[in-house]
């Protein structure tokens, strides 16, 4: 059979590299001949997981090569989050936790998604009802994952399943569960080798949502105010990729990872349905939103609606 | 939590009954709030399969009610295929094994689609990965759908896990496969009292392929000639209904399911569609297509590839 590749989202996160190294291992104990692949640069919380787990990242693509006849998505499904040339190859399997929009294929496919926190998750439940044995370091790629998507369990998007699998992972990777995970996430908020157009890129998803195109950015902080320090460039850089892609909303999502609040930033001609979505006024285009972590479940699914 | 409905698609067949049937025994099981129904009439095979399990037909449904939250797809996923307003509903579930089109959420869900060759099958997994006992009756549902949707392991949808399957499932039904099997499918080929609007009905789906509306039809009949002796009244009912809805192509698909091959009857402005996707020449409308029996796997994929 020839050979499949296996990758995550655009702007990947440490749940779309670690997902498509560890559904790598699985594959190739069942003798199957994959590669796991990234679609963008690593973000810093992925480069220090990789980094202790001893893995090289995976090869970067711009896009499939002809000689690849089929692919494996882990970590998301809609087309625009995808290789730009998604639409020429046959997908085989995806495993993902997102909700289920702006993909279709031709042929009956292998689809595993679930409404747990992360596709480590699943991944997990997978490698078990297949008795295939996850070793220490595929163990900690699963559970960088979960914390990750998960902020360490504090995440709305957290399921106890998601907490009882990462505790089962921490054990085989003989990992401190709390130690390593604070040190991870903070060393994703390391932004201070960041260009602005960087930090708006690192971690955005397109949206199609009514007529609209959206765009949500999310960056983790362990201090809000210092990336509002930058509000006049960010500003300026949001408004050149509104112009440059014809969005009609961006929103910059700044999530304080240790009170677990989000402030936003507004721009594009659609910012009104961020005030109505959230009940919230914007002051110099900005608001707290409280409690708000989770790009999935707290702002797609409320913004969406008001499309 | 309020009660959730399971379906399967519009003229549903076996797989889309006993699979409903059969996941509302599971859920159950689970202490779950869930009912089980139907978007339109029983054929004949599904009737004798009730008839011998001593089930009740699942109720019928014109749409979703009101009072009614939350919905489970089974064997099918395409919106146009489903009731009529679906969007209205939140989708928690999906179990399938058809290709992915036309389907989106909002939210997370749970999915699972696999490509193998009914429904029943990733049920049975189901059942089984959550040590979910299968009563002979359950067992004899699932039974029926693999043997309806295989052609009693003849169709080349039919995997070897199916067989597999359908095999273990009766042991625990305590029936003899084949001999039960055939008198299902012959059951089914019963057609004495339908009007010729009811037979093109009675399993037909509707596909979008590039920007036309085709309508596939298929009967199972163990003599192929009989249902083409009324093809004067096939013809002006399927131009009929190519009129008020509105299609690009109205192909009916009659399948000897003792021999394994379909004649077909194409009709609409884009018939030549199906010359140029099986080699074939129509002739009065009408081609023979060798070896095939399969609409999923070997007429949508090769005609959607046309357009």
């Amino acid at each position: 059979m020839t050979k499949q590749l296996i990758f995550g989202h655009k702007n990947p996160d440490t749940d779309s590299i670690c997902s498509a190294l560890a559904y790598q291992s699985f594959k190739k104990q069942l003798g199957e001949n994959v590669e796991a692949v990234r679609l963008g640069s690593l973000n810093k919380e992925t480069e220090y997981v990789l980094r202790e787990a001893n893995v090289d990242a995976p090869r970067l693509i711009e896009k499939v090569e002809d000689s690849i006849k089929a692919v494996i998505l882990v970590d998301h499904n809609e087309f625009q989050q995808s290789v730009d040339n998604i639409r020429d190859v046959k997908i085989t399997e995806v495993i993902d936790h997102h909700r289920i929009a702006n993909f279709e294929t031709n042929d009956p496919l292998f689809v595993r998604v679930e409404p747990v926190g992360c596709t480590a998750t699943i991944l997990t439940k997978i490698f078990r009802e297949n008795n295939i044995t996850i070793s220490e370091q595929d163990a900690r790629l699963l559970l960088s994952a979960i914390i990750s998507d998960t902020l360490l369990f504090k995440s709305p998007t957290c399921t106890p399943e998601d907490e009882k699998i990462a505790r089962e992972l921490a054990d085989i990777a003989k990992v401190d569960i709390e130690e390593y995970g604070l040190a991870m996430l903070k060393a994703g908020t390391d932004l201070s080798d960041k260009l602005v157009s960087e930090l708006l890129a690192m971690d955005a998803k397109e949206f199609t949502m009514g007529d609209a195109k959206v765009e949500i950015a999310q960056i983790n902080a362990v201090d809000i105010a210092e990336i509002y320090t930058q509000q006049e460039e960010l500003e300026a850089e949001i408004n050149k990729v509104i112009e440059e892609r014809n969005l009609d909303l961006f929103l910059l999502v700044v999530t304080d990872i240790i009170n677990s609040n989000s402030e936003v930033l507004a721009l594009g001609n659609r910012s009104k349905h961020v005030e109505t979505a959230f009940e919230v006024e914007l002051l110099a285009n900005r608001a707290l939103l409280e409690g708000v972590v989770s790009r999935k479940k707290q702002i797609v699914t409320k913004l969406g609606d008001t499309f």
